[in-house]
């Protein structure tokens, strides 16, 4: 056991010795990164949970996610798309957040300055761990980022429908809370359509439902 | 917009006029099964978070070993598995808890009647989705609990190292409140033997470790 200069933190450090020295590196890299990304945990988000006791946070949001490919592949854009990376993509595509932490999407002015903020954590977070599987985890990111793939463009409309349905179900509550006009939605859902058309129009329904029933400002 | 007899929660069913009835019906039941899943973001595990300023609840342990699978699949005991499949295990496998609860993996009176429990969460949870994504899913959880494949076995042996970190990275906080024996985790990581070799094997010495240190009971 190794404790850190501090004398707080345990270092990942006792590692099998049937490994090879190079092995040993390897594998310590990815033991801390799994103990780094426990902090997106405590990344918390806008979105509130759909009983409304507290917002969520970003590992949940994750979760739900990568579990929503499961359940609307049907309704992807593209049909025949690798549905494996597109979950990958999603379990990874927060993971900026432990430093750059989450930007409200409504929130132009702290906007401006989130891409670099985003692209200095991805250099830090994802070198923790060894050479290739740091160019892989910054590739998914990347491709999430640049929504040119039609896995990404759907990884991005299921990004966007989850804290949807948290706001719809939950009557709208943190768009009430931050004066959300409608109008702000719909350019904030766009890549629904870009990725899932038959969501987006469901997404655009209740859009207008949302309106008529006054927990969206038109 | 419907709002149930309660007049308390928004009724998903809300869609598509271009959807065909049948087709309405299983988007109506994909919707239901997202918002249902939510739930999962409550149940309280017995880990604490590497910081120790709370436990962690099962989305959150679902997400972290979900990622797992990117990080640690070359030491799977069987190389050429279907890594996706182990994802999609893993994603699902603590769904059951929504209705079960997280059952302490040392609560010995506690999980006798715990698989009863699950079955029965089980029937209803999955039901939710359309029967072919129903039956899927349950296939999924069937197949981790029962541990015969290689994606299970791989699956398992993750679902249990997870867990066993934070408790060796905070210092077996939980053990020591617990009053859990070195002989006891042992018998509890032999999965992780049955699915990653070279995990198990870290594992071992970080419990000898932990013994030698003196936050975990001989």
């Amino acid at each position: 056991m190794f404790i850190d200069a501090a004398g707080e933190k345990l270092i990942a450090d006792n590692f099998d010795n049937e490994l090879q020295s190079g092995q040993k590196d390897r594998f310590k890299q990815q033991i801390e990164f799994i103990l780094e990304v426990d902090k997106l945990k405590h990344v918390l988000r806008q979105t509130i949970l759909m009983d409304k006791s507290r917002r969520e946070n970003s590992a949940e949001h994750s979760w739900h996610i990568a579990l929503t490919v499961m359940l609307l592949s049907e309704y992807a854009r593209d049909g025949e798309i690798d549905f494996f990376r597109v979950m990958r993509i999603l379990l990874v595509h927060d993971l900026i957040e432990i430093d750059a932490g989450d930007t409200y999407c409504y929130d132009d002015q702290g906007r401006k300055d989130q891409a670099a903020k985003e692209r200095l954590a991805a250099d830090r977070i994802f070198n923790i761990l060894p050479p290739d599987q740091a160019q892989t985890f910054r590739n998914l990111w990347d491709e999430f980022e640049e929504r040119k793939t039609p896995e990404s463009r759907f990884a991005n409309a299921l990004d966007r429908v989850q804290p949807f349905l948290h706001n719809y179900f939950t009557r709208g509550q943190t768009w009430q809370e931050n004066d959300i006009k409608s109008a702000q939605v719909k350019a904030r859902m766009q890549p629904v359509d870009d990725g899932a058309p038959v969501l987006w129009r469901y997404v655009s329904s209740l859009i207008d439902d949302a309106v008529k029933n006054g927990f969206l400002s038109k």
